[in-house]
């Protein structure tokens, strides 16, 4: 049977489809790749993928259908980014100097700094205007790869300041071809109103904040930063459960900097992905995959904070729980919007193989947003969102270095990015 | 007195002069910022720097003359790469998998992997394909702010073959906006001819390379890969001495693997920089401090080879030696053509400063290339070698991760890149 197509990328050196997911063990070297391959779609929506004669000989291409030739190229799933704090102002640059310096991460943010520095600033900062600063990041992580994106609020940390982040998410939504699942990250840190009283805050998150983001339908995901002189477990369980409650589901930060059972808390909360890791204990690993908890790995961050370390990614593949990767990006511990970036991390620092590390750059990053049925992978049916990259085997992708190797990209079946640059 | 101007980068947030040097020490934190700062040039030299009321005044700008405002952004050197192996064919993807799995870069080299395979690879491939492979690689560069480089010959390893690879870096001198240093690295393995006689091949490079290169006017510099297993102490002072004689300023790959004494003979024989250094001994960078050779450092690599250290940076400024920083951009260990990357690493990997890092990038890394008075700083009388950065403050460039900071280039007096793109 033949189908209608209005857009083709053809001849591509490796059609890189990552078909199915998610991805465990070594099922994570497992790409579908075809060499000479051919993706075509209508609309938004994906309609054939296979060998570049096979593709051709099936699809009907409307008169004015766009043509993009990927001779030499590989072409593979847009790139998802499942954990971003993509809202905020202000930045942070004297922090990084701070801790070359010797301080340590949890140390500025105890005296005022960290977090609480940018929430200082995205509160006196308009929504308009927390709009447009997020609208040219959306831009840049365009230009290199990244076609869904995961946004927390979380730098308002009052119930009108989160709902004001929860609602330039929103716009963003409606105003950039990126797809966005907002997450609502009202426990990020115990605002100054509420220092010396966390219980008290925690308390104005599960009455106040989360009952209002559920009935504005504001946040797809409730998250928690689980850590250490932040929210304790008893406290993350409280919230994540509240939110449950209310229609959002859990996610969280856990285990980053100490050991806490974060990992153990995300299996028994049914959280759809736990976030750093870096000190997951083995029986939190095991817990986890048995219940299909995604590890979202941030190497990114790791680099940043100059811990000389990542996640154990091996460990947990070993273990059996799908990895997913993603920047992090955030003004004070990860300032990358580049998921090429964290590719090179995670092939040279964790030491995962190419395809591992694609792998957990699409199909497993999806999953981790619960949108493993509609991006994540080129088959037949999910949004046609397409990179070209400028090497001809997915092998170099993770080691290019520094510079960004997307020549095109196609979003939802529109060709956005083409030499690097946004065209829409 | 007044000067004609042909073109004016003006109103810098902060325009970073970083003039006079080389530097050491606490100087390297000193870059001579003025705010709101402009800088103005005449055919390809600077004529004019300063407050940006005090440059108008001073300008007489011809009827054509390129007006470029920087309002909010940071104007600074282009920079200087330092040490490349730019002219190569072929790709060593599948080393960086074996790495990741544990073998070490001196058993794949021992092997005939490593720097042989590209040998091979370049040896097969016409002069007029390494041009093209090595123009597309400059302009990468210059995108991202190199405006000067040095380039290593090394992938030929016989008379001719080298003689072709420097003749292919001569081309590219001529056909390039990009500033070439040639560097002649005959000495960059034992080729597969005389394996097992390693001074044979000495022999070959002294009598037959040195003269041929020098007589062709190929190269400035005359560079050695000293290294256990690869050339010794004795035979690297054999070569560079030769060299010396014939006219080439000796540099030198020192103390990367093993410590051999490389800072020291670097100092002996008064090489112009010594590179990698991360076995250094105290007394080698007390040496080298003295004779001022200045000590290149090399982070890419570190990163690529996942040592999981860098070079002591912090040691050699506190010796009191210049110190520079470079991409190494090779296919096997630094697959990287962006100084920008090297700058995250020497920030975050090595906890310079930002302005130690900005300095060691430009003045130091000219004084690597002996061209200190011609390129490397923001000064009236050296080349007009301009970038124009997208941040409000020099604080945050090598924070920036995985993105290209670079809006405009302006090589010797002319705009070459804008929005990050050639436009030359």
């Amino acid at each position: 049977m033949r189908v209608r197509a209005d857009l083709i990328v053809e001849n591509a050196n490796e059609l890189v489809t990552v078909a199915c997911g998610p991805r465990t063990g070594g099922f994570m070297r497992e790409l579908g790749i075809i060499e000479n391959g051919s993706v075509a779609s209508f609309g938004d929506r994906i309609v054939a993928v296979g060998p570049s004669a096979e593709v051709r000989a099936k699809v009907d291409l409307t008169p004015d259908a766009q043509v993009i030739d990927a001779t030499g190229k590989v072409v593979l799933p847009g790139f998802v980014d499942p954990h971003t704090h993509l809202v905020f102002a202000g930045s942070r640059e004297h922090e990084f100097i701070q801790r070359a310096e010797g301080r340590s991460y949890m140390d500025i943010l105890a005296s005022g700094g960290g977090i609480l520095s940018t929430v200082r600033a995205t509160r006196a900062t308009p929504a308009s205007e927390l709009v447009d600063l997020a609208l040219r990041r959306l831009d840049i992580m365009l230009c290199h790869g990244t076609t869904t994106v995961e946004v927390k609020s979380g730098y308002g940390l009052s119930p009108d300041e989160e709902l004001k982040c929860l609602r330039v998410i929103r716009e963003l939504s409606e105003r950039h071809p990126m797809d966005i699942a907002a997450t609502f990250l009202g426990a990020h840190a115990v605002p100054p109103e509420y220092r010396g009283d966390p219980d008290g805050y925690v308390l104005c998150i599960i009455e106040e904040m989360i009952p209002r983001v559920a009935s504005e339908r504001l946040a797809e995901f409730c998250d928690v930063f689980c850590e250490d002189g932040v929210f304790s477990i008893e406290q993350s369980r409280r919230i994540l459960e509240a939110g449950k409650a209310a229609g959002l589901a859990p996610r969280l930060h856990a285990d980053e900097i100490a050991p806490m059972g974060g990992a153990e808390l995300a299996a028994e909360v049914g959280a759809v992905s736990a976030d750093h890791l870096l000190c997951a204990s083995p029986g939190g690993m095991r817990r986890m995959a048995e219940t299909e908890v995604v590890a979202t790995l941030l190497p990114a961050t790791s680099f940043t904070l100059m811990l000389g370390r990542y996640a154990d990614a091996r460990a947990f593949i070993d273990a059996g729980c799908p990895v997913a990767l993603a920047t992090d990006f955030n003004p004070g511990t990860s300032p990358t919007l580049s998921m090429q970036f964290v590719m090179n991390l995670a092939a040279l620092g964790m030491r995962l193989h190419p395809a591992e590390v694609i792998c957990a750059c699409t199909i497993n990053a999806a999953h981790a947003l619960r949108r493993g049925d509609e991006v994540g992978s080129l088959e037949v049916g999910k949004i046609a969102d397409i990179v070209i990259a400028d090497v001809d085997t997915h092998l170099k992708l993770p080691y290019q270095l520094g510079t960004n190797f997307v020549d095109k990209v196609v979003k939802r079946g529109q060709l956005v990015v083409s030499g690097g640059r946004r065209i829409w």
